[in-house]
């Protein structure tokens, strides 16, 4: 799988002088993420492309190439993955559609590119998808223009739909949650999930992965590689309906299984499932963060009515809330005004902010044993709160750093402030 | 309850030349917001704001006052009271905390005003709330700073707690929803929940109502209440679990009740429970679309992906999403290359993007009787179909209304796209 990802020459073919050409943008896309190996354009028409020659056919490039990512149509697909063989080129990336998704002929189609892959052979990852990327040396084959916020991270993605993984790094950029690796497994005519995934859990720029699949290829494999990941794995598995399988089946071929049957193999092999962008985001957030040792919070809120809705939240999910000792509450309460604040758990901190108090509360509080992680809510207006309320945040990720205890922060402020907290105070 | 949105002039109680103090904050808001009638600042050591006289008492304001906004140490309220009722002002607001929420001391402070009030007659909003607003007429009594993108609208609230109503108008502002009015419960000493809702469902500018609530005061009258009230009432009931209950007893003297009674009571009076901000802001967007009249949905996606993921939901809501006969899907075929769509309901329209083609084929569904409603799909990048794809939103809106048949749109782009488009393109 590594040369999907770690190849040190590319060649995209399908590329053309017309502007509306799809393969330009992928060649575009090299560029703007700056790929450190070398690109090569093919297409039967030649011409130019950014001062360099477009080649007509992979056999006239003069130098050894790596991968080629082919988006052509896809009656001219056997012919190309042949000339690549000749070429020896190892792995190929095929974008195009017009497959099994379009019914027999895409399936006659689909076996005589596997047929004649296997005799060289080549590996195949598509068709129909949108290929892959790697943000740690700028290869980016996709041919969709993408998220000009894009980060490198630890985070890499194997999406069977296109469109959805382009929905993935949209929230990646717009949470600044960093990109490690991006994979579009599309058809899954060779290469399918569990390969990349089989990659990605001994990457070592890959943290966590997250998945969109709207079909499992072989749910006992992907169990068997999941269980033995030491990293996160999350999985939105769509198509669990009839209605969803019917557009499924002519998106990517994906056939429906027992979704009961899905939970329950997900849950045995560790994988986190998820069923939108919003819990996704959440997760990923809360898995940057160290994990919790048992399952004991402390919530420490500005605002009552956020504690109570957060203490509802912990409740069922299944937190604890143990009360603070004593000696614990004493020292907090010479913090503050008397009667300001109810000593409990959750501690409602009453209106009154200083950020010193709210630090050295949160130290205090942190550093217990009986104390596994802290939920803090706060609230604020930024045209009075705004310098305080952002100092905070540094000092609160130094605090979970030093006692490797999360400490998630919950803000609710102005749609400005937040957008601005966002791209400036991720971790 | 009207004096308490419609007065003609109103004192705040609790002014001081001090740039910490909150009453101040009371009589910016009054004015950032462009109140309409008059407004008198009181205060003990008397002096000057924003170039008129603090009065030392209510006493000493020479004019009629309909309603006195009070935030004073809990202590000093009885007397204040008493000094509203020989003043001849009905209505009261009375934001201070340090009554029941800290135990039996707060319980008789509070009994000591009900019963002055009660000899006047005077109506009590509070303790421990943060006032009403009015969009109408500029009332802005919370002591908070208030979102500066409030805009107003039809949509009015009402809050147990003042922390998650300032949240919840920070969502307004964030999603371009409009405030009409608003008002926060607190310890519910006099008016509760059911006087305002009842004001609210009779109330002109007020066209959907929206609650958080940590307690119950009487859950009869308020079924009676919204059974006859044909505005949609969208409610967030905290205080659910133990944990909850321990800091909401604390909060706002609430207590629990059993949660599975409080579903089974709203779902049969017609109030939509929620238990997250995310699920109120797109019950509020869901709510300002024309009702759908069946449970028929045309999905239309520029993404199979999406597609999939939009049937499995529609389908776990419990809608349908029927066939379209041949001659439509005859009918649609024209618009596009052979082979690119697949024709059926998810419609998958496919990479390319024409706004034209896809308002013919939006207009085509949505005329049609077997249809409800549309969810429609679309993706795109600002960078080369931000234009196009801005220009499509005008003409969804109006085959809407046309068709008084809701068109859902979901877009996935990058943030600051989005951002744009919460604030352009909202109803």
């Amino acid at each position: 799988m590594k040369t999907f990802f770690e190849p040190r020459s590319v060649a995209v073919v399908g590329v053309s002088e017309s502007p509306t050409n799809l393969g330009r943008r992928i060649m575009n896309n090299m560029i703007q993420f700056d790929y450190s190996g070398i690109v090569y354009a093919v297409g039967p028409k030649g011409g130019v492309i950014h001062g360099r020659r477009i080649y007509h056919s992979v056999l006239d490039i003069p130098d050894q190439v790596d991968l080629a990512v082919i988006l052509t149509p896809a009656r001219t697909i056997p012919q190309i993955i042949d000339d690549c063989g000749r070429k020896g080129i190892s792995h190929t990336i095929i974008e195009s559609a017009g497959f099994r998704e379009y019914g027999d002929d895409g399936v006659a189609l689909e076996n005589e590119i596997l047929d004649i892959a296997g005799r060289w052979p080549i590996r195949l990852l598509g068709p129909n998808g949108i290929g892959t990327m790697n943000m740690e040396n700028g290869l980016a084959t996709p041919f969709a223009i993408l998220s000009s916020g894009l980060a490198a991270g630890g985070i890499s993605i194997i999406s069977q739909s296109g469109g959805v993984g382009l929905s993935y790094m949209n929230l990646l950029a717009s949470e600044s949650l960093g990109l490690n690796k991006f994979a579009s497994v599309g058809n899954k005519l060779d290469v399918d999930e569990n390969d990349i995934l089989e990659y990605l859990i001994e990457d070592e720029g890959t943290k966590i992965i997250c998945m969109y699949l709207e079909g499992i290829s072989d749910g006992r494999r992907l169990m068997e590689i999941a269980a033995r990941s030491d990293k996160p794995i999350l999985l939105h598995k769509s198509n669990i309906g009839e209605m969803g399988n019917r557009i499924a089946h002519s998106h990517t071929a994906a056939l429906s299984s027992d979704d009961k049957v899905v939970d329950a193999a997900l849950r045995q092999c560790g994988i986190i499932r998820f069923h939108d962008m919003h819990k996704l985001g959440n997760f990923l957030k809360i898995l940057a963060l160290p994990p919790m040792r048992g399952k004991n919070l402390a919530i420490l809120s500005r605002s009552g009515g956020h504690a109570v809705i957060a203490a509802d939240a912990c409740e069922m999910a299944g937190f604890d809330l143990p009360q603070f000792p004593g000696e614990f509450l004493a020292a907090i309460e010479k913090h503050f005004r008397a009667n300001v604040i109810k000593l409990m758990n959750p501690l409602d901190l009453g209106d009154l902010f200083d950020p010193d108090v709210y630090t050295r509360i949160m130290e205090e509080t942190i550093k217990r044993d009986e104390i596994d992680g802290i939920v803090f809510l706060h609230t604020y207006n930024p045209q009075n709160e705004m310098d305080k309320s952002r100092k905070l945040l540094p000092v609160i990720e130094q605090l979970s750093d030093r006692y490797t205890k999360p400490i998630a922060v919950c803000i609710s402020s102005e749609e400005g402030e937040i957008s601005l907290l966002r791209k400036d105070y991720a971790y």
